[in-house]
């Protein structure tokens, strides 16, 4: 290599997910042939980023402030709650849908295997159920075991504390064609057809 | 978004190639989970990269120094000068060939309806094949149209300075599938194909 420093400017691009050696190389070669401002940019805009984003206090999502924006906003409806595993789960949902209330993030998922109960899952968010203002806990957690066996204890919880459980409907992805989807979800929304209405 | 910064973070990536918007949000969320030391480290060296990287005074390959550490070692054999076109290639050739001799990096190809002729090219070049040191100039440009001119014009300056012009073997790539070899290539292949020998 003729540069150091252009060396080590490979290796620190291969911290990014699904970066490998020759992506890491293309990413700095155009960043100095094309890209200097906005790779000043990057660089002030990540150091800061990683210095001052944290979490919000209310719902754990991604926040340089001790309330985030979302949970901070008078325009949001504070009686549904909507939890999801992670950040990017909860900006899936704000982007896709037109919700309106707030979020709760868990930044995990019951996994007894790695030490991951529902100690420290729920006890902000049974806190947070305790305050009485939610009405309705939407459970938007993965269709996986984990994620169920979560599902399965947030709505034991939210029934605890007077407040209405629901969860994603569960079915055929919308435009997807019957031959390719999976056979468990195939057998699922065959066993949970509904009733088709004029 | 709950965050603004978080906004930024997300919208900075995308100055990397082949980064929309969807892998920028997966990038940052990756670094805040997962990758914060990693990040600091990446936003130090891209700063320091974009400010103190510039082009070798000899080859004009990327360098934080005056002279690059290819040209500034005294291992390499003075009397091959490798051409390229770009800095990827340039460590292409590096990373695959046993080659011991330095580089020029043109920074481009002749182009002229870019206004890239063999003025903006071959200036230094011709300085440096004028020293006198080289003996053989290794053509090592692209296999298009633009990269044969230039390929043509290398070769033209070569002799008028003394210098041996060569070029890169063109045929089949080794492991393809005949089948699936271009036309243009396996013509090419076909017509200039040599004998044997044990």
């Amino acid at each position: 290599m003729s540069s150091p420093l252009l060396e080590q400017l490979i290796e620190s691009f291969r911290v990014l997910p699904g970066v490998g050696r020759k992506t890491a190389q293309r990413m700095a070669y155009h960043v100095l042939e094309r890209g200097r401002d906005g790779g000043r940019r990057l660089a002030q805009v990540l150091a800061e980023a990683v210095e001052r984003i944290g979490h919000c206090s209310q719902c754990r999502d991604f926040s340089e402030t001790d309330v985030c924006t979302v949970c901070a906003s008078g325009g949001r409806d504070r009686q549904q709650l909507c939890v999801v595993e992670s950040p990017a789960d909860r900006l899936a949902i704000e982007t896709a849908t037109g919700y309106r209330g707030l979020y709760y993030v868990l930044q995990g998922r019951l996994s007894p295997l790695d030490g991951i109960g529902p100690r420290e899952l729920g006890l902000a968010l049974a806190a947070r159920l305790a305050g009485g203002e939610v009405t309705e806990l939407i459970v938007a957690t993965s269709s996986t075991v984990e994620g169920e066996a979560t599902a399965h204890y947030l709505a034991q919880l939210a029934r605890q504390h007077g407040a209405r459980p629901s969860r994603l409907a569960q079915g055929l992805p919308l435009g997807g064609e019957l031959e390719y989807v999976d056979r468990g979800t195939l057998s699922h929304a065959f066993g949970t057809r509904g009733e088709m209405r004029d």
